[in-house]
């Protein structure tokens, strides 16, 4: 009975649910769900919840759940895990995997590299509808989307081809007469937060990733694109509140501690409004000037954007009004 | 030439595009667009765009138009365009989709139904997935997606069905043995906030929507998801930064006007910062409390999470650093 309920639940859910037991109580409830569906669940979960289950599985089930599981996630989970973890999902995957796995782990941090993974689905142009969905239906398990398949000709992507388009055409057409060719992609160092953009602009489910030879490595998936920009609203929301990023999420952190990191900043530009007295006067321009000027030296533009340029105005009203005040009540 | 060109471009960027020429000159433009495409193209376009198009077309060139356009899209239009033009949109439609127009129109505006769309693809649990493929064939191109399908029960929503399990399938297992039946769905007058949450949560493409008598009366795809989220995301940037929403986009409102906004709160904390003066000493208690209380008395509790606090600790580091700088130069 626990099994069958288990089985049924949504694996995010699923995961969710799981974090509320002890350790030895998720280690035997996690063996109880099915092969295929572990792997989702285990992506899902917190990495020391991970660390403890493949702590304690045996050598066969690492391999199992590693089987089973896309690459990016792979890769997600070794760059959190510590060296003796690693080496036991290491030592279950064989040498093509490894290079894989290495390859992914050398892209830059913020690339498109760094969150693509490699199971798609390829097909060639001469293919027909009926020769791609056959091939669908042989791969299509372990690839980490169906939805967009990619025509490729000497490793190089020359169509897209959409499951849609597949499912509403005759079996003769050919790949070649359906596939869009004027292609949205991404080189695998783009800056992750455009390719983010590129999903928004476009209501992407997928997008293709080239390497500087124009060879096709990898796709993103529209879950994962929504994760980074997710990530980065957090950030520059954490980066307008006048602090720098924290660990703990932006909506978990408590007011208190806003102010505590706001304190700092404002004690600073106290000083630097005071001494500047220019810039209270000529603000106007000064304002304007600001991120272009902090993009000089270095800040992060959008911390201009609210927080210092606010405390100069608050610092500012402030010193008006106290003037007020003070001529008013004659101290 | 200057037609092929138009037709092979992406819709978002040709919609785009058509915004750098003059209003003779996209109507032209417009025109050269195969029938298929025009619809997308339009619904990406601004409303003054399309306000200037509707106005210039002929009735038989409307109703082609709002023929191949989903619902959710129209109601959208409707919802943005003056009188005149709303009859001549309702003019070429017939009785049915004109209920449907205003039952959408009914929804309130920040509730699952107001952004969902009605085309769908709906199955028997009895069908076998030979058949469900064929229908996808036969009414697919008038549905905004077929990657997600719904087994319906006299009306009721009995299971979700994706493209994959079909495409992955033999086509004489039935239905109801691939069928997801543990389901998320939002009901008609959910927040649209909360229904864009579990897009991100469980990466959805699409979210059934169901009434009060549980019958499936529509779906919301991920586009509008995400385009809710955007909205939410603003909005929630621009009452941090102690302004109400503008028309304009956050990110596109200058630095200036930001600053004259927050003036105007900041006048009014300055006073209610001097007057309860017991905030001042006791403010790690008042703090915590304040957003409880902003939701008391009917603000959205945002408000407080920065610029109110992050204001009076201004305020109040300002009041010490005054207090210690009279004290040092003897004043
Ligand atoms: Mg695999
Ligand atoms: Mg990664
Ligand atoms: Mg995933
Ligand atoms: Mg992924
Ligand atoms: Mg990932
Ligand atoms: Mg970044
Ligand atoms: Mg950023
Ligand atoms: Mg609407
Ligand atoms: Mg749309
Ligand atoms: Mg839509
Ligand atoms: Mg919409
Ligand atoms: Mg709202
Ligand atoms: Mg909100």
């Amino acid at each position: 009975v626990l099994k069958v309920m288990l089985n049924s639940m949504n694996n995010v859910d699923l995961a969710s649910l799981l974090e509320n037991f002890t350790e030895k109580e998720y280690t035997i409830l996690f063996r109880l769900i099915q092969k295929e569906k572990a792997a989702e669940v285990f992506t899902e979960m917190s990495s020391s919840m991970q660390e403890t289950l493949i702590n304690a599985f045996t050598r066969t089930e690492i391999k199992e759940l590693f089987d089973d599981m896309y690459m990016d996630d792979t890769v997600d989970i070794i760059e959190e895990m510590p060296a003796n973890v690693v080496e036991q999902i290491l030592d279950v995957t064989d040498k093509e995997t490894r290079q894989t796995i290495n390859r992914l782990l050398n892209y830059p941090e913020d690339s498109a590299g760094s969150i693509m993974t490699v199971e798609y689905v390829d097909l060639k142009k001469e293919m027909t509808v009926e020769q791609a969905l056959k091939k669908i239906k042989r791969v299509g398990i372990d690839q980490e989307t169906i939805y967009t398949c990619y025509a490729i000709e000497q490793k190089r992507l020359i169509g897209i081809v959409t499951a849609k388009s597949l499912l509403l055409s005759e079996s003769h057409v050919l790949i070649k007469d359906i596939m869009e060719t004027n292609l949205i992609y991404v080189n695998t160092h783009e800056d992750k937060e455009n390719v983010s953009k590129l999903f928004h602009r476009y209501g992407l489910l997928a997008i293709p990733v080239v390497d500087f030879e124009h060879c096709m490595v990898g796709i993103v998936t529209f879950d994962d694109a929504m994760e980074v920009w997710q990530d980065e609203v957090e950030e520059d929301m954490s980066i307008m509140a006048a602090m720098q990023p924290n660990e703990e999420s932006y909506f978990g952190t408590s007011v208190i501690s806003h102010a505590k990191h706001r304190i700092l900043w404002l004690l600073f530009l106290m000083l630097s409004a005071t001494i500047t007295g220019a810039i209270i006067t000529k603000y106007e321009n000064a304002f304007q000037t600001l991120p272009l000027l902090a993009k000089k030296i270095g800040l992060d533009p959008a911390i201009m954007a609210a927080p210092l340029i606010t405390t100069l105005v608050d610092t500012c009203s402030i010193l008006i009004y106290f003037n007020i005040a003070t001529h008013l009540f004659s101290l």
